[in-house]
């Protein structure tokens, strides 16, 4: 008698040791071979922080070790569920065991969409990670449709319905996507496990153990309240500290600028391209197959940007060797339109002295909503978090926390004009030069990190 | 008045948030220039580790960080002889902190010359990291070069000759490479921390209490003994249990048959490879300048691979795969010349079921020294590590722990026989072919994990 | 020629294993006779959190712990700010190393009046450890009088003036004392490790790396902003979950009500307690000295209770043994007034089934205030954190992050009221008795860990 | 229908915050019931290390904390012997899951019988914490035994045998006693822990992965070698570095003089023992009950002490100060009977200056046995541990670890004389009076920390 694939357990369980969760436990033949899949191991080479590790040079961990952490997290979390709260005994407000198999691949799966730097990739090139991952998911020609399908032929399309929000088991759903999922609860801990920060770290052990499901998703026991609270502290703090990083961002724009340019002048000499760059061809054409997409990864970038310092345009050129000896533009925070006539006037003194500026300016703004809860006038809104009393009966976490409802709601902002380092470094040099008079009026519209209008200073 | 180059210190301590080390102190502005060049920013795109990510998941950190830590802990060393061992107070035993810069600077640089998976890439292109770095510490066309001689002419060559440990000063010199050195010192706290395992950590702090200069080296008081011991042991458990990885290893093998293979087609066919690997040609032609090779990173190596899949030739297409979708060589343990007979007609039968044992098998052998003590009838041999008494006299250190003295002299060698999974795994999967009898005859060569004569257990 | 006693150093700096800060680094000879005095040895004998431990089994450590902690946090301080901050450089915005001596002394000794127990102690005897502390710096029989004597007939009038917050420099004041000094800082983190939780880590590093002196105290530099955020969060988070934990109060109202009752007990037969309690006498009494002060410690107390088991007093020796054995009373959150005639109602209840009210209930009330900034319609207030800009002027914290805002000026609370366990046990363990209802009754009055109006439920 | 008391389980499991194995999880009745015991309870006021706190300030932990902490690793290890490895699939080399609550049991209480400073004390008064461990378990008038003796008549002798050894199922026995056994882990991770030395941390997580049960006890599979390898180093590494040290062995010598000195004292004026302390008088008598060996606690001896400083006897009160205020004696290490002599004319000197040798000198030797194999012509020996191969046999430990092979069947011996500090510091300080020839005379038999021949070397 042969088990039916979707049941084969490995002989020995097998483990992968992670720093973060000590170890990833594999038990499913179906996961051991989604891990083992071209288009997961593909993950290896694509950095999960994109250009924060130029600031925080330990950050260097990839989308693969992250898709892991959620993965196991999930794992644990099902655990847990299946010993405490099985369906058996609870009905519809317990866990059926039955939906691990498809959760835990959804888990793995639900960042196997993603490119190189994905942000400012999507932005240049119109693709869409989520609709990727989608994709990868219920394509016949990928390995991971190969492996999902052996199980049955509509588990593809219920995996993806997972990550899609769409399938009708809500715990499976926030399990994976939700304001406290195992998606950003690994990659809190992941980040700030590399980076050396602190801020993110919070009690996993403990909301594993408030967690609990109910008849329409997840909910956390009251006794774990603080820990909750905790985390989304900790996800603020993240946000602010690391994500928003004026550092990162400042190559990130450089990045964004530099295939921009790329792009625009392959329409004009595409044989320099077609030869320095032939796995971005299809993305300057506009015109791109799953597989094409699928050999990109950071050191596709990189190496077309070594081989791009030798072209002839002094922009695409330049650019790249910003970006690969990590010179980061320069920023000041501003405040929405009151300060758009000095950005204005800022940007012809950076091209008086000679930056184009189209290449050599940049507005980036970061926005963050730590935390939201449902407000039946908006037309979208979060998931909240229900924190359960002792009688059963549920309460939405700001309701009960000031440290949340000082957060919730409330979006954090964080704009930022960028420009070349030049501006400011050229006067500290002291080596006087034809420009100088422009470098000194730059410098006095910037105070304490922000654009003040200079006129008004001096 | 103008302070010299050398003097100049920041006007405000610059950090960087590093997990092992919590911050990297920079105080001098040669250093950070130094962490600026090119030449340093392109050590970012070389894993610490090469292969070793294919193992530990999260040892993706590459060779910047680990610069940046030996630099730290380097400079945490001078801190401490300046303040309690300072030549101003005991002479030649005694600390010069005039060789503070030269130090900070052969430490910040000590592994500069390094490419993508150098071990592998030496071996197949001749070149040679030690060599390169020297050469990019005097070449005046580098980044490098063009800061170390604004602080002398004469500096370039004193920091290379640290490297090459014809420095005068031999507490200079074993700072930066001994048997217990800055280096090893940040490689085993890093490998530890980022791979997740435990093995690799002792207490530096201690360490850093404990050591103390002396007229021709360093040495350890004797209060601190426990604390070498313990640094011994964990630096053979990290060897042993993470960079003898036998899954790694079973990578680099493949690895080295790519770019063995790629190399002799391009002699064949070198358009294919012009166009697919430009970057690589000048190695393939073996004949390559300074910058050529500053151009190599672990993204080119895996992009070309990516084009390499293309290819007709069978072998370099199914290699590239292997390597970028995980796919490692089997291996067997095996104890020197008696398994050579059995070897041989294991690569039969690996050819008979299709695979060219020349690039589809391999011998790869790990050994290390754990520790070594003087032995004048040795040509070559290391500094042995000093103890002092309370009364100042030296004694070396295997002589007062039989820890040591278990490992000391003693190479552990690690030899294994590689295959193709497929060799293993066809029995296992149950679908007899037509060579099954030979997959059949080549498990029975195999038991506890070594080669053992097949015929005797039949 | 001899060194002054305050000029003295340790030939070699002696250190201390602590497993918060690694080592305690002493390297003054009147800081290690201070350690080494009787006085502060005694603190070895009493528990930092008292009835914590009995919440958290880890948190056994003592105030002897937590005074070198203090101790070292400050001089690590004082490090960085004579590096970075001297006066002489700065003027009177720098800090001053001839102040580094009183302050480590005053960091060392700022708890050095505490008894066992102090909270409830102080309560039944009117001590105060804030008074006996200024007590043993300056009064002539004590060690540590004699040590500090020697240093000048006026340093220990100075040092316990930075204690009472008189000393002039307000910069040696606020390290010891302040919303953000030494001892908060130690406590946190010592509390979170030995307690096993992780809500008071914060990053200790970073903001030794931003706190700086200026005229009038300290400030932070703003990019350390989030780090006193973080550490304000870390504060709040463990007054919530660690020191108003319901079980230790649950111990502490055991404690008081047996020392007040022995008290009692004491004025009617002092024979029974002058020879089980001999060193309590003077505090039955009502008149202690100094010297009768310092021979108490945690041990004595357990010791004396181990003696009055045997006591024929019932509710002495039982509450003796609920206290050995761990057997805190259970409580219930109420509301100020509008709960008062339940909880009389309750008083009653359980005097029905036998327990005298006076002894065996209580009210607990546990409240703190996170933060505060400076109100001046208000007499009393704290110095309030101030953050320098870039360009040196100061903004206090809470304008500036809504985190600390959320938590600035309100005063958390949590008020109980305390009853024997057996009020709500007798029913679940089934064994009904002739006050079945009453139990049955007493427990309609708490609903989700609150009281109600148990006839409404009803 | 009643559950039997022996499978009650409570309702949700409970936990108790632990920092070393992050959460204690119970989940019976019994086991909840026994941690809730008088006797157990009363572990919380003995210190798991001793006189080490003198030296490590940190390692204030419990014998309380110990026991929960051996508990949990146990249950850790039946959790997963039942889940891979139960005896229903492997029979007699597998896991009986019914064994489960008396090896909870034995693990919860094995250290039940130890009373304050149990070395010292057994050594003095001629107790035995083994014996008393198991009088515990098995007398009718201990709360411990009640609750055994409610799971059945014969639970409270079952689980002394495993305490004993003589429980048939060696499986369980070796759990809790053997050379890699559930209170050696717990107890290497808390020590280093609580003292804040690093030496102690293994890998627990890991070698609870690859330990296994077969017919005769327990062994570790192959793979999992060097993280048994580790805990055996860890082992050997805290013994020789904490366990052993001298200045905590200086405070015990101390104890040990202090005590024998008042026990001769009681013997000719019992009166004043009696006063300052009753509960030791049974102690003093020889002849004391179960239920007064319970009484005593770390408190009640650091309680008398503090009564005894106001004795007549100058040695009692002497000692009794030195002890509470931390004074320890001072040592050199000798090699057996060669330095006889040099002891004989040191105590003479001692003697000279007016210190009783009887109490204030000791010899006092600490030696441990890292690792043992069996060896068939010793009459008593340890289980040796034992590796399983791949094919299933097994090998023992140092066979395949040379690291082991250098520790295994080595005693090592730390022999140390001892005697009071004034002997040495006399001197430094530099204050010539009457015995000034002797203290000088005395320095010369001590160099670089041993005992050697005074006149040789002058």
């Amino acid at each position: 008698m042969t088990i039916p694939y979707k049941n084969q357990v490995l002989p020995i369980e097998k483990v992968f040791r992670d720093p973060v969760h000590n170890y990833i436990h594999v038990q499913h033949q179906v996961i051991l071979d989604l891990i083992n899949s071209a288009e997961v191991q593909r993950l290896r080479r694509i950095k999960q922080l994109g250009t924060s590790s130029f600031t925080f040079h330990g950050a260097e961990h990839s989308r693969f070790s992250h898709s892991l952490g959620v993965y196991e997290i999930t794992r644990r979390i099902c655990d847990i569920f299946q010993r405490n709260y099985s369906s058996e005994h609870l009905g519809e407000d317990g866990w059926n065991d039955n939906e691990r198999l498809v959760t835990l691949c959804a888990a793995l799966l639900h960042d196997v969409g993603h490119g190189p730097y994905s942000h400012t990739f999507e932005h240049i090139f119109n693709t869409d990670h989520e609709a990727i991952t989608v994709e990868i998911i219920t394509s016949p020609e990928t390995e991971v449709f190969q492996i999902l399908n052996r199980v049955s032929a509509d588990f593809p399309e219920k995996v993806a319905s997972v990550i899609t929000k769409e399938y009708p088991n809500q715990q499976v759903v926030q399990m994976i996507s939700s304001q406290i999922d195992a998606d950003r609860m690994d990659y809190l801990l992941r980040d700030a496990y590399f980076t050396g920060t602190e801020y993110g770290t919070f009690d996993l052990t403990r909301i594993l153990r408030v967690i609990r499901p109910y008849k329409d998703g997840l909910a956390y026991a009251m006794n774990g309240m603080h820990a909750v609270e905790d985390y989304i502290v900790s996800r603020y703090q993240m946000y602010v500290q690391v994500y928003f990083h004026p550092v990162s961002r400042g190559m990130e724009v450089i990045l964004d600028h530099l295939l921009h340019r790329a792009k625009e002048l392959y329409a004009e000499q595409p044989e320099d391209y077609q030869l320095s760059s032939q796995l971005l061809v299809p993305f300057f054409k506009g015109n791109y197959s799953l597989q094409e997409y699928l050999k990109l990864d950071d050191g596709v970038l990189s190496t077309y940007f070594t081989q791009w310092t030798s072209l002839p345009d002094p922009i695409v050129s330049d650019l790249a060797k910003r970006f690969l000896m990590r010179k980061p533009f320069k920023s000041a925070t501003f405040s929405g339109q009151k300060d758009t006539q000095i950005i204005e006037h800022l940007k012809k003194l950076i091209e008086k002295v000679g930056f184009n500026p189209k290449y050599y300016t940049a507005i980036n703004s970061s926005y963050d909503l730590p935390y939201d809860f449902y407000r039946p006038e908006k037309g979208s809104h979060r998931t909240q978090i229900e924190i359960t009393q002792k009688d059963g009966t549920l309460i939405e976490l700001s309701k009960i926390s000031n440290l949340v409802a000082a957060l919730a709601g409330q979006t954090h902002r964080d704009e930022r004009f960028y420009f070349p380092k030049e501006m400011l470094t050229h006067i500290q040099e002291n080596h006087y030069d034809l420009f100088d008079d422009t470098y000194q009026e730059f410098s006095t519209y910037i105070h304490n990190g922000a654009l003040v209008d200079g006129k008004a200073i001096k």
